[in-house]
């Protein structure tokens, strides 16, 4: 007796025997080949496309002939006719298996193919989103065995596809029996799993064949934005972006004066809430409308944000995050739709995902950042700082992970700085000052010219300069300092004193002159007494929580540092580390991973397996509470300094010189004043 | 070694050693005991109190000594203090087993108490809802090992009743905070199970120890009335019952007027469910109010209605069954919470259950006859008549049970009826006609006197004599055909052919003068040809359903017949079988089983078994579609005679002499004027 012809499918490399007639989509899934079907090999969907290899594979042992696979059919040719086929492919649930073969899955043919993050390190995303499509073909009514349209869409899942137990919710049952009479019974319907093993519900219905693809977003929910990230749950491509100023803004800057808001007027958090769900539905809408989808078509959302807008997001009274012991209301990941979370322009049955908050100071967005940056899986110990009005800040290794947040306020993000503003075209980016002359050049958002370089006018002339940005700010305080016009106690000195008529009288205080633009109009753009002053209070906080982390975890130095958040990406690591925002290591160990938060939320969205990983990680996360610490005041006092008033900076100190100036007249300056919101 | 004493429960029987020491509690949970318990054996719910039997005790083979018991308690001291118990009782949780003992629990102390319902049939109802009640006592939340409040929730529902995985909804969620709190981490959770092994979900929390119980409603959603039964859940007892109409009315007398008005007019559906459950939330409000409860002690509600009532409510369009093969969106049971269902005075996460439907034409009002009824376990061929706008007929035993649903239209309900009303005070509810006067005596609804007897005249007063309602239109006809001035076709004589000066000509036909009030200013009480015409079609629609059951069923009599529904009870079953609106049975096979949808609906209610019951069950019972059926109409023309043209009646001819007049004067009469509408 012959042997039946052996199958060998790559890139998985997975082998068997099947009788001749087998089509090619029947012998991959009884080998559990990663290849996917929408139709359910009705040769409708092409999906399971495959390219058929010909020839001799020595590495699989085997010759594959084209008499291998059975003659292009007409489905396969009316297909072609109607949509196109790849030179080469083949509709594997309509080629049947004549002989040996191999046969190569391509990527856009694999239900788990494997998405490149952008960002700087190569860290992939499977993708395994919780919701798939599925077409079925329901039985018609029958006055005679009398069924509801439900029940039979359920048995049809069964009978096609295996599949139990489908729930639906009551937005969508309303719907069902338009979509089902205007598909001709023919419908896709789409499943979305909590986990592998519950219940599916049915969370979309399309007549007929369902072929412009379904989406998901992942939602970076902050204090001052709302970012979005539109993805395609097919293929991980995300395909818009956008953001929005978060309306809270209005009710407070910071955290804090969010959570006093409600705290002081009755109902307050309603108004908040209302304000947060209300932007989001505008964002949903928006950004449906720049990718050209039907937001009927988005499937899933996933939230990442901090414990106070979590509990403003979900309704809930942030009152208890305001004082100790800062009891969340649940810390557990939420499931939900999106009817009950008021986001009206998502269907009612699109799923909602909101990841678990580790604290009620660390939440979903250090939640994220853990699932993105992995510290749980670092061989040294890393130290990833998420700067934002609130920093997220994360410390461990394979054996530990320690987090904590820190208020450190909106400095960094050029609020509460004299001619500070948002990262935007004309905003001062980069500046370096001269040691020798105190004099600057810098650089501004929108050109990539040098103030003292010859393109410069030309190329300001539409933005003007207007301010300086995050960035801008960081790199002034430590250009400065490098500079010898500020002293390590943080007070900038008179022209007397460095030399420099750029330095100027400001009342009791002096401020430095970056760049004149009063003659033609312009502004004055100066670092004053008061800005360097909030960089040190956002600085101390930022390090004072680093140090807390290394305290708790017994370590006095760490072996990376890791700067996340969209502000993160465009620090400059030097810079900061002459501010003394973070730890002493060496400057090529300094790495930005940009916004880690979103990124953490992409995952989650692209994938089901990432949301049981990070649930069952944040118990693992040991989290240190700052707010009331007495050690963390200490550092934060000792911190004040630029960079540090006892902690020596070595590595730092190999790279930059750091005059020892003093500009202290006696008057003793105002480093005590505290001021401490979260923001 | 001596043995551990020896503890019998009484009624249950069971029986264990214990160490001497083991709290009462203890020793009953351990054996299996039904004895309830809402605080967890900490002395402050008092649901766990027994009675110790003291004495020789031959049957259980024990000597129970008061001595076996541990002394009355402190704890016991200050619950009968504050609020009292009954002599002879003990708390079980506090008093500890010393000896050899016996301990009675009492019907009050049991979970699975029974019920005994009201109506005829002595069928009990036993205890177990889906929702209970449990005490717990909160860790406090801990800044150094953060959880949210929820999970402490879950965490003390673990530890102190064994119960694993509790899920809440949101609009619970952002109360919980509060709650807890006000409570100092002291509360009263109830919790629902869908089904004994399902996840259960928080549905109310309440601070400290709740005790002033938990409520159900059980509702009835017909097409002109809505009625509700107020259930104490830990009881059983009905502690208040309200009616109000149902306003879709307006939209529509009958079901097809409705289905009709939602095809014609766009976004008819959604105004007809807006509609319904406005009435049902004033309903719940209204009840609430009577019952001196707060609404936020109802958690479960359950609905049985018609299909149509049943996607109007679920906001689902009807327009599927109102042509054939009448596709439901859905069959089976609906679990859903008050706040999908935008019953707006229910709490958000109270749970609603509706009851599965049979078919497009069968609702979830005739699973709850089955129910209620249990055709399927009857040893004898019963047929059972919900007698309504629209008859549910079950016809069936234990081997096989028929349903359909018949259009009878709302003439039994004293509409469409020329003198008819609903019944209330003034209605003429009982009448007879002297066979050799033709003359009637009468009464009505708030009198007990007849209106030949002395009593009468001041007993009605008050009221006056208004009308009559379904019961009294029944029996006149019939009482009509009793004396002669009716013939078998349905036509009235005239004065002359019936020699009774009460047959009055109108127009061409006759009418039969029951009440003349016009020289006091009150109403001429007739009853018309046309009254004679829609008792005609209305009986004619209920004889024809329970036919065309009987062919289906291949038998050609009933063994006996329940008639059900509201207006059932009220119906005499000598005058209902002169009519011909129920088949040929000895007359003291005629049961009147009351509102036994509604008792379906209190069965679900209070017992999460009877929902899987029924659930089971509808899948057994075969559905006989009426309206596309030819024999139905063949049926129905031949139930046209008063009683039967064709089918004898011989039990009913034993019982009373029906005279052979005929009134027919050529002119043809108008029987063959069919109105068929379900309603």
């Amino acid at each position: 007796m012959s042997k039946d012809p052996l199958v060998v499918f790559t890139p998985s490399g997975k082998r068997g025997r099947f009788p001749v007639g087998t089509p090619v989509l029947t012998a991959a899934r009884q080998l559990g080949v990663d290849l996917d079907s929408v139709c359910g090999g009705r040769g409708i969907c092409s999906k399971c496309q495959v390219a058929p290899g010909f020839g001799d594979f020595s590495k699989h042992g085997i010759h594959s002939d084209p008499s291998a696979l059975s003659e292009w059919t007409t489905v396969e040719q009316a297909y072609h006719d109607k949509r196109g086929l790849k030179p080469g492919r083949r509709m594997s649930c309509q080629a049947q298996i004549l002989g040996d073969l191999l046969v190569d899955v391509p990527e856009t043919s694999q239900v788990h193919r494997q998405v490149v993050r952008k960002a700087a390190s190569a860290r992939v995303i499977e993708m395994d989103p919780a919701t798939r499509l599925y077409y079925i073909e329901v039985t018609e009514p029958d006055m005679h065995e009398p069924t509801g349209d439900l029940e039979r869409v359920r048995r049809a899942l069964k009978e096609q596809w295996g599949i139990e137990g489908a729930t639906i919710g009551l937005p969508l049952l309303t719907r069902l029996q338009t979509v089902l009479r205007k598909g001709g019974w023919k419908v896709t319907v789409a499943l979305h799993k909590r986990a592998a093993e519950a219940e599916p519900q049915i969370t979309a219905v399309w007549p007929g064949l369902h072929e412009t693809g379904i989406f998901g977003l992942a939602i970076d929910l902050g204090s001052t934005t709302v970012a979005a990230h539109l993805t395609n749950l097919d293929t991980g491509e995300v395909v818009a972006s956008s953001g929005i100023m978060n309306p809270q803004i209005r009710f407070g800057e910071d955290l804090m004066s969010r959570v006093s808001y409600a705290m002081m007027n009755p109902g307050g958090d309603a108004e908040m809430t209302a304000a947060v769900r209300e932007a989001i539905s505008t964002l949903v809408s928006e950004i449906a409308e720049e990718a050209k989808i039907d937001p009927a078509q988005i499937l899933e959302t996933v939230f990442v944000c901090n414990p106070v807008m979590h509990h403003l997001l979900l309704g809930i009274d942030p009152v208890e995050l305001g004082q100790a012991p800062f009891a969340l209301a649940t810390s557990s990941a939420m499931e939900l739709d999106a009817a009950t979370l008021g986001l009206t322009t998502l269907p009612a049955s699109s799923q909602v995902y909101i990841l678990p908050c580790i604290a009620g100071h660390v939440g979903a967005d250090c939640a994220a950042v853990a699932l993105s940056e992995e510290p749980g899986k670092s061989e040294d110990m890393v130290l990833i700082v998420d700067v934002g009005t609130n920093a997220e800040i994360l410390l461990g290794d394979t054996s530990r992970v320690l987090a904590c947040s820190s208020p450190t306020g909106p400095a960094f993000e050029g609020a509460q700085i004299s001619s500070g503003q948002r990262a935007a075209p004309g905003a001062i980016e980069a500046i370096r000052i001269d040691p020798e002359t105190k004099e600057p050049r810098f650089r501004i958002i929108g050109s990539k010219f040098w103030s003292d370089e010859p393109g410069f006018a030309k190329a300001v002339a539409r933005t003007g300069i207007t301010g300086i940005c995050g960035s801008g700010i960081i790199e002034a305080v430590a250009e400065m300092r490098i500079a010898g016009v500020l002293d390590p106690k943080g007070l900038i000195g008179s022209a007397e004193q460095t030399g420099s008529a750029r330095c100027i009288a400001d009342g009791r205080t002096h401020s430095y002159v970056i760049h004149d633009g009063t003659a033609d109009g312009g502004p004055l753009i100066t670092v004053t007494q008061g800005d360097i002053r909030a960089i040190q209070l956002a600085k101390s906080a930022l390090y004072a929580g680093a140090r807390l982390l290394m305290d708790e975890r017994g370590v006095d130095k760490v072996d990376r540092v890791v700067l996340a958040g969209a502000f993160g990406a465009h620090i400059s690591p030097l810079h900061a580390m002459v501010l003394g925002m973070i730890p002493d290591v060496p400057l090529d160990k300094v790495t930005s991973a940009g916004n880690t938060a979103g990124t953490g939320a992409r995952i989650a969205l692209c994938n089901l397996a990432a949301r049981r990983q990070i649930e069952a990680e944040v118990h693992r996360i040991t989290k240190v509470e700052t707010a009331i610490e007495p050690r963390f005041q200490e550092h934060f006092v000792a911190a004040n300094a630029i960079p540090h008033a006892s902690d020596p900076f070595p590595e730092l100190r190999g790279q930059v010189t750091l005059p020892e100036v003093s500009f202290n007249t006696g008057g003793g300056g105002d480093s005590g004043r505290r001021r401490r919101r979260r923001g």
